[in-house]
Formats: C-alpha cells, sequence, structure tokens
C-alpha cells in the first residue's frame, strides 16, 4: 500500500484523454501531479490517502483553460454594451483606462477575474493587460495557473511609452518571476493594427531568444483585413508570416475573418487559434470558421475575452457556444460535438498555449488541476451522457471544488486562498470610482 | 394605513413597463395581483403587511415566459445530439415516445420541466405535447401557470387515431378545467408539413368559435419551406393563411426561413413569433429574422423549444443568446439590446399568449408573478446597470424566490409545493426504463 496526498471518487472522470467517460474511478495525486486514475477497487487495494474526496454525483474534468482574457477589465463589466466597438473604446474604455488604470486597478480586478475563473472551473488563463506585475501578484494569492502576457502597443500608456518600455517593463516581471512553477509568459503584442513592423521585429527576436510564445489579436473584424491589405499589401497573417511571428509559439486570437491561404498558412506552420464565440457575437464581428481549421489540424482553444465584452469569464458557456455557434454557421448539426468543444476546453487549451505536457488531461504525470461538476441537480436529470451534458445542461454553477496542482483552491463552492467578502467590498469601490 | 398580503423590497425593480430600473422600491401584492408599485418611504406611509420580504441585493423582474415547449421531453435531455434532426427524430426521439409516452410519461416529465422552470425564474409556458390533461395536473401540482395546447398531428400516436380523435381529447381537457385560474387552452397543430388542410380547417373552426390561439411550429427548416412551395405552391406561411389560421391569436414558432412577404403579412395580421435560439442553433436551422420583424412591428416572444433539442428550459439563458444572435446575425452590436431581450422574454411572451392583461410586466391590475434575481454574488460584480447583467452577466442560478399569483412557490432557491427528492427519484426511475 502506498500512502499518498489525495484521492478523489466521483461518479464519472471523464480525462479528455482518452475520450469518453470512466464510472467508477478515482484519481490518486501525490506531491501536486496526478499519479494514477484507476477503478476505485483498484484504489482500495494500492492506496491509501491522507485526504480523501468523495463525489458520487459528480464528474471530474481538467481544469478549463481560459486562452484569451484581459483580466483586469472584470473592473468594466458591462459598464457600456449594444454598442458599437469603436464608440465602446473610444466613449467608454479608453477614457477609463487612461484615468484609473494602474497596478491598484490590475491587482484588484485580476483577483476578481480569478475568483470568478476558479468557481467556474477555469484553473488557467493567458492574459492580455498592463501592469502583469500586478496580475503576476493577483494570480499567485488566488491560487490560479496563468500565463501573463508581455503586452506591447506602439502607443503610450500610463503603463509604457513606446514599444521598447514595454517590452523591458513586461520582460523585467518575467525575470522576478521565472522560477514561479504556476506562472508563466507570452511575448504579447496588442495586434498587428496597433503595433508596427518595427516593434513585431523585436517581438520576434525575443520570442526566438527566450522561447516565448507570441499572443496577438488577429483578424477579429472585416475592417482590420481590408484596411491591413490596403497598408500592408496582404492580410494580417501573411504580415506577421513575413515578419517571422508564426509557428508553433503563434497564439492568434479571434481568427474570425480569415482566407484559405491563412488557414493553411497556420496549419502548415502549427499555430494556435483562440476562438471568442460570445465577443465574437456580442460585437457583431462575425463566426471565425473554427470546423475548417480544424479540418486542417489547426489546434482551437476557446476564449472569454475580457469581461468587459462578454460579460462573463465563463469558459464553461464557450464551450456550449463554441458547439452552437459552429451548428448554425453551417447549418449542419452534427459538426463540433460534446466531446470536441471540452477538448478545445481543456487540451486545446493547453496546447495553445505550450502547456499539453502539464495541464489540459486527467492523465499520470500532469498537474492536479482537477474540477468537479455536479451533475446531480434537478435541472440536471436525467443524465445519459456526462459530456453532452458537460457542454449542452450543466453551468459554471455546477462546479462545487477545483484544485490547482493538488491544492484544493474551492472547496463547496468557496475559494479557499482568500476573503471573498473582502474582495467584494474592493469590486464596490471600484463601481463606485468608475461608474 | 392599509393591510395587504406581501410587501417586497429589492435593490431594483425591473418592471419591464416601463423601461429602466427603480431602485428603494417596493412592490404591494394584495389578492394575489400586484396593487402598486411605490418608493419605499411610500410603502411605509401607506401598507401594513401580512408578509415582508427584503432583498436588498437583488432585481425584481416581471416572470419569465416560455413561450414554446414540450415539457414533457425533459425526460429525453440529452439522450441524443449532435446528430442531423430526422435521424435524431427517427432514431432516437419516435421509436421511444412509441414505447414510453403515455399520461404517466407526461405527468412526471411536465413535472420535471415545470420545476426547473420555476427554479430558472419562469412563470408561464406553452406546451405542445400528448396528454395534456397529464400536463395540466403536474402543472397545477407544481405552481406553474401554463398555456397547454390541443396538440393534433395526421398520423396516429398512442395518444390519439387521427385528427378528430386528438381535438376532442384536447378540447375535453380545456372542458375540465375551464375555471382553472392559472391553465388556459390553445390549438396546436403540429405543424403545416404534419397537418393537412383538412385538419387546418377544422383548427380554424374551433379557434374562431371558442376564440382559442393557434400554436404550431412554422418555417424551422429551409427544406420545409421548399416542400411546401413545391407541394403547395407557396410559403408555408402563405398556405396557413389561406386557410385562414393567421391574426392576432396566431402564434408561429421558429419563423427562421421566413421572406420578405411573409414577415410583411404578420405584420398586418398581428400574428406572433416565437423565437427558439439556442433549438435553432443546437440543429443548425438558422438564424430566425429577429430584427426584420420587430422592425415591421411583429410581437418576437422566447421560447426555449423541448428539453431534447437545447438542452435546458432556460428563458433567462434564451435573453442573452437572442441578443448575441441577433449581433452575430447583422453584424451590428447595437440590435436587439438588454432591455429589449427581457421585454421578448416578459410582456413579449405574454403578449404572444395572449396574457399581456394578466402578466409579463410588473404593473398594478396583473397578477404577481414576480422574479427575484440576486445581483451581489461576485462573479456579477460590479454592477453599473441590472439591465445589461440580468441579460448578459446573470444565470438563472441567481434566481433565489419565485411568486405566481402572489404565492411563493420558490424560497430561497427551494420549491415550495413539491418534493424535490421524490420528483429525483422519478427522473432517476424515467432514465434507467429510457436509456
Amino acid at each position: 500500500m502506498q500512502t499518498i496526498d489525495l484521492r478523489i471518487d466521483a461518479g464519472w472522470i471523464v480525462p479528455v484523454e482518452p475520450h469518453g467517460t470512466l464510472p467508477g474511478h478515482a484519481i490518486i495525486v501525490d506531491g501536486g501531479r496526478i499519479l494514477a486514475v484507476v477503478p476505485t477497487r483498484a484504489a482500495d487495494l494500492a492506496y491509501v490517502a491522507r485526504t480523501r474526496v468523495a463525489l458520487p454525483g459528480h464528474a471530474l474534468v481538467p481544469g478549463l483553460v481560459n486562452a484569451h482574457t484581459h483580466a483586469a477589465m472584470t473592473l468594466f463589466r458591462g459598464i457600456a454594451d449594444d454598442i458599437p466597438l469603436q464608440a465602446w473604446l473610444d466613449d467608454h474604455i479608453w477614457p477609463r483606462e487612461a484615468q484609473f488604470m494602474g497596478p491598484e486597478f490590475v491587482y484588484d480586478g485580476t483577483r476578481l477575474a480569478a475568483a470568478e475563473m476558479l468557481k467556474g472551473g477555469v484553473t488557467c488563463f493567458n492574459d492580455m493587460y498592463f501592469y502583469p506585475d500586478a496580475a503576476a501578484r493577483a494570480s499567485l494569492e488566488v491560487g490560479i495557473r496563468a500565463m501573463l502576457g508581455i503586452v506591447l502597443l506602439d502607443f503610450p500608456t500610463p503603463y509604457a511609452s513606446d514599444a521598447d518600455a514595454y517590452l523591458q517593463s513586461g520582460l523585467a516581471v518575467r525575470d522576478a518571476h521565472k522560477h514561479a512553477p504556476t506562472l508563466c509568459f507570452a511575448l504579447a503584442p496588442h495586434a498587428p493594427y496597433t503595433v508596427g513592423n518595427a516593434a513585431w521585429e523585436k517581438v520576434v527576436m525575443y520570442a526566438r531568444q527566450l522561447d516565448l510564445p507570441i499572443h496577438t489579436h488577429l483578424a477579429e473584424t472585416a475592417f482590420e483585413v481590408a484596411q491591413s491589405r490596403e497598408q500592408h499589401g496582404g492580410t494580417p497573417l501573411a504580415r506577421l508570416h513575413a515578419l517571422g511571428a508564426t509557428g508553433p509559439g503563434f497564439i492568434g486570437v479571434h481568427a474570425v475573418h480569415l482566407d484559405a491561404a491563412d488557414m493553411d498558412l497556420l496549419a502548415r506552420h502549427g499555430g494556435h487559434v483562440v476562438h471568442c464565440p460570445i465577443s465574437n457575437m456580442k460585437l457583431g464581428s462575425g463566426i471565425a470558421p473554427v470546423a475548417a481549421l480544424q479540418a486542417r489540424g489547426v489546434n482551437v482553444a476557446l476564449g472569454t475575452d475580457g469581461a468587459a465584452s462578454n460579460n462573463r469569464l465563463d469558459i464553461l458557456g464557450e464551450m456550449r457556444m463554441a458547439s452552437l455557434l459552429a451548428k448554425v454557421g453551417s447549418g449542419d448539426p452534427a459538426v463540433l460535438p460534446a466531446q470536441q468543444a471540452l477538448e478545445m476546453a481543456t487540451l486545446g487549451g493547453a496546447r495553445a498555449l505550450g502547456l499539453e505536457r502539464i495541464v489540459g488531461s486527467l492523465v499520470p504525470g500532469k498537474a492536479a488541476d482537477i474540477v468537479a461538476v455536479d451533475l446531480s441537480a434537478g435541472e440536471l436529470l436525467p443524465c445519459y451522457d456526462p459530456v453532452s451534458h458537460l457542454v449542452h445542461v450543466a453551468g459554471r454553477e455546477h462546479v462545487t471544488d477545483v484544485w490547482v496542482g493538488g491544492e484544493r483552491v474551492v472547496a463547496d463552492r468557496v475559494l479557499t486562498r482568500i476573503d471573498a467578502a473582502a474582495l467584494t467590498a474592493r469590486a464596490h469601490s471600484w463601481q463606485e470610482r468608475l461608474k
């Protein structure tokens, strides 16, 4: 008998690798990692657990990955919607960012976002915002895994004055946190249309030297593509490719308006796409060609975008929306079935972030990032197929327990690391200042 | 000082009529009806309440109306999805209906559906299924308002052998419940393509004689419209109009594939459309022309369709989806703003069912069908606009209390009329039989 840290028994384990469900199994966790996924009886014979958790009405799934967000913008949740993108930015977001955005804003906003995400089963997020040092502090405090963006733009903000200043600030944050096991970093040039060729060339150089992913918005609107063709003689992706930015570390977000050559290019060079179905719908951007990308073998992950244009950070909901939007977009109800949506939200996200050896599925050796979803509530009955229910019926409110690296950061719907009442008070205080 | 039955104070009252929110108000209820919506201080001076409820973090909204469902099919929730419509019907739904459908199935399925709907803030539903007597019994027991369909088809089912038998069975149920204040009835011919002209003529005759609405599926798929043009020389709606079925009592469900003449016809004759965005997406049917209908003045309500093709009975979610789908369908983020989505889910539903004098908004004289949504949870912070939050952030899990005709049928998330554990046991029993 081997003594181990944690054993979780559940009604169903949905490991993502392989597909399908394992009824009557237990996950064995030791040293923050998954040691085994075994039938209950085999677990009884082999392991003595320091902690045991029994969840007979629950499904266990890998921690969900939010592969694109602007966490701190949670403080702008619902401050303005149902209006066109440019007016939203010009009249509502940018003036408030210019006035209020700073380390305190990012720290509180990221804590609020991380709390929402963890309680909804998101154990890892890919962030693009200013003051990544504040976002790092918030993520470590709440206990969520994060890839933080070394953001840059060609125009000045309160955070930095020019491309070099953005890069040096972000790289210094990376250096300060290089040994934190739950943090990693990506270069995050905002978009092809907000970052010029000179700055992109620096991004590409640092990406190669430091082996960092490149996380950027890409082809979100038809206008962006038309403007790129006019100013640069090609699509945004073709331009980034010419600058050397594409490859297996490239994470293109939105990718609504890609042509066939763009999709072939992503497939050939191993680039990743982050699909943000709700943000694309809410801003009227269009329907990303997810099925066509997947048919070419391009990995597609899921993201929420910021809460200011969503207005939730709910990857369980994005899973369902991705499936529904692909079906209505293609006219084919067989497109993007539940298992595939779940894989996009977990392993697909891990692959996009280059973390597929560490997270994304419940297999031995990976970190114990585990989410328990209660499938016993009345509104989920009957239940013929837990995977279908996870995508088409369950909501994030059915998430009860979450482990990150073997630590239970949500226990029976309560965050274990932080004082929720104090965080609520901070949110109210920002609401008074920002409104 | 007037003694009244119930006073509910809430952070915000969202009456739908007029638009916007009333902070610091109370709803005064007496004899099952709304007597007044007044500022808290005015309430203090004028009323003594037998029961007082204080919900300072909540918004009160009118009871949501699910204007199209097949409640009993909740027992088929998720039994088969991600497959084309015809295979879904032929291989999964119809064989099981032929074997299992009966009064007991409808009674248990409708109770399960009604429980889910009430807990999610739906206080009234428009049903189309077999054995409406069993659905009536279930609705009365759980305490939900219902418009039950006098269903008919041209082909036999275990419930009835031919059009006349369907009609006579349904009309007998209506006679038996004619004095029930929370039940009403509609003629519910299944669809233009499943009911021939002879039966439609009988439907029209009864609708006129008995002043009953006509509730039918309409133009759900492009195939249905093409077939109608070929077999009947016109669109499904044009055919129904020629048969005399259109008018202010006409409720056309789905209406995905309407042409401009169809939309003009609906506008001219006062017909209603029930938009089922999630079902239309999941089955790949297409995007209904909601904005074009509303621009013509056609009333558009919201429906879930059955849980077998959704897989939830969640009108709060349909509200959000209607807004998102209209934006992405039109490319215009200003289309279908939050206030309009909320109106479709409440007053729009009441109008479609001909119940707008009784329910649909929080105004004096209407029945006290009231839903309390808790906007204080962490994942809803900050909150700048409660109406935006109701549509774009809140989920049905934030519904805590529901009143139907002044009776509190959900109290702090618990159904007050029925034993949830016994209902769960019934759902499990059906799951074993149907799987």
